[in-house]
């Protein structure tokens, strides 16, 4: 069965006066930052925006990363130290944003929708906001319990691949890539609700097969909301032209164009997928409607008439006093030969209607 | 329950030979204007068109309103003073019109539609008409009655934000930013309508869900027929070139322009809720005939064989004078175990019907 | 009601060698011409095309009026005077046409339809040609019974708007503003129609309801067939680079152009409520058989049961010869309390059915 | 009635190894070729290709004619001639293609295809080819037996016309415009085909009418498959750059080019009349059927409880052997006034039940 | 009957770590290469990538042929070997993927997909992928046991048409060509499924045809989604500008172009074939409920109440022990001729019924 703890989130951006701490998560808002380059990776935890180091332009990347909403003075004073836009700090707290890409004058403003599995059920979806500069990365993430950049950090540590020898536009590759491909397990398990709904549909529809079919549905509706823009995102970067993202890392982010448009096609055919279940369902229903129609008819109208045939010689029409079997009423009744007959007659109603119904094909 | 006090307003243009009286607000058109630059803030209301001064292009900016639609008298005078183009004029009157902006020589004119909650249940269209020129902004709203620009004039009376330190440009971004925001409460009236509605139409399909349903789609082609020209609106102001507003208050229009486009994909997963929302209803509809069916069906077709059998030992044919057990007419009445061996082929017909609709599934 | 005496009109071109006559108004064709400057306005009616006077770039407007497409020799004629292109006055001759605008060399040529109310049920179609060259423009109506043109006339004669102080531009602008508005009374009339039926609807579901909904339908597709490359004919004379409009007339082209759009998101909207309406239609019909279906269910499925229990003990078997009440044979019959206890049993059965449909809220 | 012999045609590309003989028409391959200038116009008939005279560009036009496909080697010989591109002689021989316009080097390659009437009920499609070169013109047609090319020739013979005072381009125009054309006869067929359903579909809906349905969405899909890319080609053709036509013709192609949009127009509103048709036969099944459960309700529910209580009264319940009006047994059996009462009661039901279905509006 | 063995691939990308033996055919990888110009062909099994020798760009040319996935070393020494991109070498591994091109520094990357029948019933998919570089072509296929480029190496062993004369880029489209046209037996397969379902739907509705339908649509989608990006991939070979493909050979590749717009032409037809079918379906099956429901209620409102009135002369209503026929209980019982008249009533009511009914054209 398909069950999901997943509600559409409200995606009203906050009034500008107030926070946005009663939408988010509650736990305490982290802040880290990692210094690498080809040779060495430094790791650190940081109580205030003034502990990180200034980023230095073609020297090691700056990867700041803000985990949770909750403390807007951070941000703020993030803000400040790295002379991000307020605008974009103002999206960075209303969730639920459309993904999008803003350039400003010193630094590209990224805004995505991750959507993944959390466990069996529980669908979970967390904004990740990315400022690009020289030589910097800031990640904010929405939910600080959550860990979505693990794999990322695992390539950093490990000091394969790429991403070490690369600078801050490759990471943000890596993490775009970390977001994009997570979506893969949510929509195989969608397929997979989606076969074995197929299946099952034909053979016992319920109206529990509706409920989840929309419930698939409204998952992959939403779902599309927040591909659709990411993949013009990308598509955006892959046109940049302010210098920030090379062309060796544009060759990356063409493949991770490619994953959005496979799964935009994912999506298309799943809900197509999900129409021509929901048209099965119906198609179902009023045949088995028509078949039971069809019994009760048959049984209907065989019987009935025999019934009222049965009825009518069950009548008490008296004769004449006499009781002799000439009289008008009903002398049918006193004949030696009645009962056969009406038998042979009832019968003979019978076969017919049987004979009919068969022609009709409803036998 | 989802219940609006709206109807469609009608939106054919007057016939120019026409005045629009009869349609719009029959409170009297009030007239007002401020002055304000970075350091201060006149306000003042103003009985004829004379009283307002000469626009100082580069000077303190000022800002035109007036109220109601009723005095085309003032508008006349105002379209003197002002300079602004007839056929604009004439669009004015016009209320219900399509958002879209007009370039002329000396002025840009937008048109906006804004809808919003008034109250608990019912929905206002207002149509507000800006005049944006060098120093100089007039806005007209149709209705007197309700407070539109009350959180510009806050601002603009706090001081703080950005507002007192840029033209009338940014002035106008302000507005169109307040005129937009105001459709998100109603969007989420709605939205909350549909959920409501989303769980009720499968617990018990009611003709009333219809109902609202459709008034709840009728209201989101609405709500989409004003939104997307207003997208356009916004969109042609970002690539004004007639110089009447700066690259910075463009920056701002795109975090606006951000917001139009949230509420279109807002309103088209409205749209499709809504129509999954029928679909479930309908399939649910045919469940539950075919459910009353399945009984109906069960029910007749076990008792009415069965009636038909009572019915025929229930015959009055007469043995014999004699009375004798050998008789052809019913001999088994007069038989010793007639009655139960009855009993026993009533219930073995009844066992068998069971046994047949437990295969069918229809038990 | 909504009635209409509107049908399909044929759209198929003539070919060749036929003539046009059999399809268009038998009335007799006319012909009138009028002159007019800022000062002067002549209006004359002409027996030949001889009589009408050159036109004269730069001075005085001359307005030639064909009413009627009968007499072709007089067309032929009128194309021979004026340098019209043989392959557009075939286009005139084939009414019910898409509506276009072609430029050739000396003039351009525009096709209009023109879909209007006559009276109060009746909707007509008309054709109108024009040929608008340096200081002169020809207009070619289809039915000479109507009088299209009564609002140009009028405002011609009145000296009072721009149309007499501008050229044969204006006048085309007027033609087609006054084509376009006609529109809006018949949409009124749809809209109303639409209204009306979407509150009877949903109270008394008939067939005749979808035959109205179906009738709306089929005249909005027609208008929306008509409107559709009438915007496309405003927007290519609004984008017109062969000097013949002044690009102050553009101005006032650019404001009827607003006015197609504007009766598009109308027809538009019509559509979506004739769908909406359609289906509350077919919503409606279903769940009122579903509740026909549950009151017949109930009351059989409580009846039928019980009618069999009578039918039980309306049989005739018979006790043994002695009559005592030990027999194997309907005992029951002879129970003192036989009846009462029957009764009892009845009850108890009707009871549980009530219960039991009432859980399933059938009742 | 809707009767027609044809069927979907095969659209396979013929594989390159095969022949297409089998697929096409039998009948042997004919040749023919016309040469024209404004003053002469000779036809032959060919046995070979060398027979043909060489095209003379500038000079009287060149027209070859081959009827049929079978012998391929004609075809071949007629390439090598003319220097056509072999993939272009392979399209020849692939019946059933979509149509399209190819320049080559020298020449331009048209395919068509021709949708019309063939006698009553009978829709045949053609496959025509056109190679136009400097100076000649070759038509390939796919069926050997009809006379496509009628018109055209008629036209050359008269010498009316501009057809003889013009080049290879005019007669490719000529060929595209009788090709077009001649489906205007099959879509007022169709046209009047969906009318006559539209009216039937109300007063007896029968599954024969969704058949017939079925056949003209059938066929309007089919045409519209073809009508789309020639569209396309005319488009192409008028923005030919080759050289081949003059723009004294491409002013006759944009007539030809407005006439394919009208066919589309016209498939676009039959498409739309059909699904409306569609919903109407539904919702009027859906009606009859609702109406038919009424009628069987409002009997059933009225006479079932009536026979019950029939059957109650009709119960064998035996009195105390004495036989006294006391007994608990069936005690109103005995009353004098019993039978009366029964009636009494047993009209109440009805009437109260027939009250009630009044309200309910089932009567 | 349509069955096919084909189910819709799991189209998700790999993760990077893993390796894609799971998903591809067991078989082991084989390598194999052939060198031809236009005197000589050479064909080589070998072993390993050292053994193949270096392409040749302008001299004969190299095409390698590695036959499953299984041997990712032998890919990756591939890759070293030509300089293959690893993005690449990476998409090769991950099977169901979307058709593409990629141009990369020295060759150009192509991915296939390949759908065609194998045997009777069963539908295989196959991925493709193909390296043009200068003078060699690397083609990498999904499962080792189909032998999907036999035509292509019939063509080249034969030593006739073009494929020896040309280059690497000629034998890119004979590859492409015969991928794309191993589709139409597919679709000819489908087109027939169709056809007969057609025909059939109309005859006996049946649950198993909407599977079969459904089955059909999932096909053509599934198609769909391939051929779609395939028309992409060689309009983008069309408009390549890397100097690989030679301007002769893309005229080659504008008749494989137009081969995937004649399939998509047929899969749109298909899939409206399919949603007709699924309406003519519906529309049956509602068609026959009602016809159902109309012998239902026929035989049930005639026999109801006739039943009812026979159930009433059944009662046992008692006469005054007098037994005399003056008694208000039944005397109709003993008047001589109640029995005839009860008949002549029944008839009437029976009469009066049928009349009812075929006034309604329910008989």
């Amino acid at each position: 069965m398909f069950r999901t703890k997943y509600s559409l989130p409200k995606t009203q951006p906050q009034l500008q006066g107030q926070g946005a701490q009663e939408t988010v998560s509650t736990a305490p808002t982290q802040l880290r930052y990692s210094r690498y380059d080809h040779g060495t990776l430094e790791e650190f935890k940081a109580s205030s925006v003034d502990e990180i180091p200034d980023p230095t332009p073609g020297g090691p990347v700056l990867w700041v990363e803000v985990d949770g909403l909750r403390d807007t003075a951070l941000l703020q004073a993030l803000g400040d130290r790295f002379g991000l836009h307020p605008l974009a700090l103002e999206d960075v707290l209303n969730v639920g944003q459309r993904p999008k890409v803003e350039p400003y004058e010193t630094h590209l403003f990224i805004v995505l929708q991750m959507m993944s599995m959390q466990g069996e059920h529980e669908i979970s979806r967390e904004q990740v906001a990315l400022f690009l500069g020289p030589g910097f990365l800031i990640s904010i993430e929405e939910d600080p319990l959550t860990d979505t950049f693990k794999p990322v950090h695992e390539k950093l540590r490990s000091g394969r691949g790429l991403i070490r020898k690369n600078g801050a536009d490759y990471l943000t590759y890596a993490i775009i890539d970390a977001v994009v491909d997570q979506q893969f397990p949510l929509l195989e398990h969608l397929g997979e609700a989606l076969d074995m709904l197929d299946t099952e549909v034909v053979k016992s529809p319920s109206q529990r097969h509706v409920q989840e079919l929309h419930e698939c549905k409204r998952l992959l509706a939403h779902l599309r909301r927040f591909v659709w823009p990411e993949r013009e995102v990308i598509s955006a970067l892959l046109h940049d032209e302010s210098g920030l993202l090379k062309a060796e890392t544009k060759v990356y982010l063409r493949d991770c164009y490619d994953h959005t448009v496979q799964i935009m096609d994912l999506i298309e055919s799943y809900r197509d997928m999900a129409s021509g279940n929901m048209e099965m369902y119906l198609s179902s229903v009023a045949l088995r409607t028509n078949e039971i129609m069809r019994v009760l008819t048959v049984i209907s109208s065989i019987f009935i008439p025999l019934t009222f045939l049965a009825g009518v010689w069950g009548m008490n029409f008296q004769p004449d006093n006499q009781g002799q079997a000439l009289s008008w009423n009903m002398p049918e009744l006193r004949h030696p030969y009645g009962y056969p007959i009406c038998i042979v007659i009832m019968v003979a109603v019978a076969l017919f209607q049987l004979f009919y119904f068969r022609r009709k094909k409803w036998l």
